[in-house]
């Protein structure tokens, strides 16, 4: 299989740089795909590493260059910290300017400049352009090296260009037409091109009602537009239509990865940056926020419930239920969070169809909550007391209700504010469920302590 | 803007259809790519919405077929199941056989064979042989029309077969190359092949280290390898190294779509069908099994509280601090769950490298278990009592502890035994955190009490 051979190879090359015979791992290196030399470089000891990087730089840069861009952002940072600057900027120019505009971004600040400077004129003003787009933007993320002529040139002239010039992009699919101000006109594919007579103007074989994004659309969109329209590439414009850059599909795949991951970290409070592989102390600092922020919301939980002692000193039994109250409120709003907050991210659910959405879940919530309060009163009132069975049942209702009802309404407003759902809905849901939901519990049975002598 | 001019064409379509003017609908509906005739399908309610298929279907069939392609497998079956049969037959001859068979394979059984046998032979068999293979393997997702050359064919004539056979494929960008038997040899792609000269055999322009997957391989393992090698198509062969079909990279966006949507379900308990815009009682049945669990788990919680209650009325004040207990280890649990995951999603994680996480995973529980120990324990020193800010500090250490350890250990296991660990941790993880939690909180209370008349 690809992959056992891969492994052995990639053992190969620890024992060698183990040994110190970098020359030799360096001509296995060579032998792989960039992108494999980039996860052989992941294997190494963080000393090794860097040392065969400085090796790799100064026995082959195109190869060096190549394996930064397959590499995560952060790793490849780290990697450029440990070279010196002339080789920083050597491997830099290498690089397509998108990948070089994102690498660029991370470094410290003073180090951005004095790069740019050393950069070629030509290339590092292409870097310093992306640059002045805003971050996880489409201007971003593009690259400026996208094959377009005029709309005059002919099919057959069309082919010549490209064969020419092919050695410039890294993947032609598509061949943009623009007029002499370079406003983006048509598109036509490779196929398309191939199969027109010689001498047709490109005019006549255009598709003119290109999909396009503009420099200022979020990542996000881009990606779904890319996905909505099967597109393996999509051209950017500016303000005013002039075509500023192209976007292809594997950077939309990298950045559907990175926005599920933030997605999916955000909801378990998690910052996007924490790694399984990374360090101890990155995940402790990525982590510690939204633990002290539950924190705080359990505390307050505390402070409700240390006014109601003198209750659960005539009912020892409501000590005992507070588990089962903290937990199914936290659940339900989990849920329907995740529920809305994808349907958001897919671009499924806007404001307008919110009304329906609101109701639909505040019902699951409902339902949900009479069929666990039915269980859970019944054991409860067959184990333990009649009326404590009733106090939990109510309760929970009252509980998987109100999560329901403010799971939905609180990402769908904060979508509508422009701030992520998905990082800020957790913490004022289940804060505001747990008071309500346990001013609720002990509430209801200090009155009924006080009528019915519970 | 593109989204505005769209959604007045989806506002007239839905007018048009409210009144009865199906016809003027359907001429506006084919104005519209197909992906956005499946929107404006989803924005109908159901009953207009059948109506409005129904009468796409029968004026211009290949419209409809693509339509259903582009739609929601869930959604496009229900809209199946408002047709008549025949219909239906001739609406997935139109499709491509891999959209076919995911939505046959949806169908009830006793439509399956008749459907079957009414599509013409061929294009049914092709639909019955993707059916043969496993649910989310490559074998199922592919498609069977590729296009593959013998490889002592020039370059010139794979130009003009590639002219004369374009109609049949949907994408194509890479050429094939196979020997006699249909062994895959190598790769082309439409761009060396327009820079080659005319007369080269194919044989010496292809790559011949193909990247390809097996029939069996699972679709996320699909994904991993497109994404990670850049690529717009993968070749699927048999266990004889005979290509057997390609899937495309927008096929590849769904499957990561549907695999972020299912992993970020999975942690929050929702099963992987729940949607925001489905019906209420959908949902119900989507969440309750999870909320039953967790109700399961906090049960545990109780009877260890009530087997302490004695402990408690002595010291009323550790009944204030359950919130925090039970709170605190869960949260930390589901952040090491979700980081792990992900990581063993995205391939990073195998189980040779876990030793290494275990470990840094636990000292990451410890550090933020002695940090929020620390704050949580000085608080209720200062505010409650010196001995039960111990007791609580302590709790917290032990907690976060082994919900960090558990939640490395559990995934990377059940992965391990190939169970889906992002579905089966949570469960395991929470419920045996909880159990040592309570068990030390309330069991270190009663010792000291008893030691130290706390």
């Amino acid at each position: 299989m690809q992959t056992q051979r891969l492994n052995v190879m990639l053992d190969s090359i620890a024992k060698l740089v183990r040994r110190g015979a970098l020359t030799n791992a360096i001509n296995l290196l060579s032998k792989l795909r960039p992108v494999d030399v980039a996860g052989a470089l992941v294997h190494l000891p963080q000393r090794e590493r860097e040392a065969t990087f400085d090796a790799l730089v100064k026995h082959d840069l195109t190869r060096a260059a190549e394996t930064l861009s397959e590499m995560e952002t952060e790793r490849a940072v780290h990697l450029l910290q440990a070279l010196n600057r002339d080789d920083v900027s050597r491997l830099l120019q290498e690089m397509p300017s998108d990948d070089a505009a994102l690498l660029v971004a991370e470094l410290p600040e003073d180090w951005q400049d004095e790069l740019l400077e050393k950069m070629k004129a030509e290339q590092s003003s292409g870097v310093q352009e992306l640059l002045g787009f805003a971050d996880e933007t489409a201007g971003r993320i593009m690259t400026p090296d996208y094959f377009a002529l005029d709309e005059d040139v002919t099919a057959a002239e069309a082919i010549t260009a490209l064969q020419l010039r092919s050695e410039e992009f890294e993947m032609v699919f598509y061949l943009y037409v623009v007029d002499s101000r370079n406003h983006l006109l048509g598109v036509i594919s490779l196929r398309q091109l191939l199969l027109s007579p010689p001498s047709t103007p490109l005019r006549k074989i255009m598709i003119s009602d290109v999909i396009r994004v503009t420099t200022d659309t979020d990542q996000e969109e881009v990606a779904r537009i890319v996905a909505t329209y099967n597109l393996l590439a999509v051209p950017v414009v500016d303000q005013e239509s002039k075509l500023a850059g192209i976007i292809t599909v594997d950077d939309i795949i990298d950045v559907m990865r990175e926005e599920a991951t933030e997605d999916l970290y955000a909801l378990a409070g998690v910052d996007a940056d924490d790694r399984a592989l990374g360090s101890a102390m990155n995940s402790v600092r990525r982590r510690l926020p939204s633990l002290l922020l539950s924190l705080g919301t359990a505390l307050i939980a505390v402070v409700i419930v240390r006014y109601y002692l003198a209750t659960i000193e005539h009912k020892l039994l409501l000590a005992a239920l507070i588990p089962v109250v903290a937990a199914m409120g936290g659940n339900a709003a989990t849920q329907t969070i995740t529920v809305v907050v994808r349907a958001i991210g897919l671009g499924e659910l806007s404001w307008e169809r919110g009304r329906r959405v609101v109701f639909k879940e505040a019902l699951v919530g409902l339902t949900n909550g009479v069929i666990v309060g039915l269980i859970v009163g019944l054991a409860v009132a067959f184990f333990f007391e009649p009326l404590l069975g009733g106090v939990l049942a109510l309760t929970m209702i009252m509980s998987l209700l109100v999560a329901a009802t403010l799971g939905t309404l609180v990402p769908m407003t904060l979508k509508r504010l422009k701030v992520d759902p998905a990082l800020a809905s957790s913490v004022f849901v289940l804060t505001l469920t747990d008071i309500i939901t346990f001013l609720f519990y002990l509430g209801s049975a200090t009155l009924l302590l006080r009528h019915f002598k519970l």
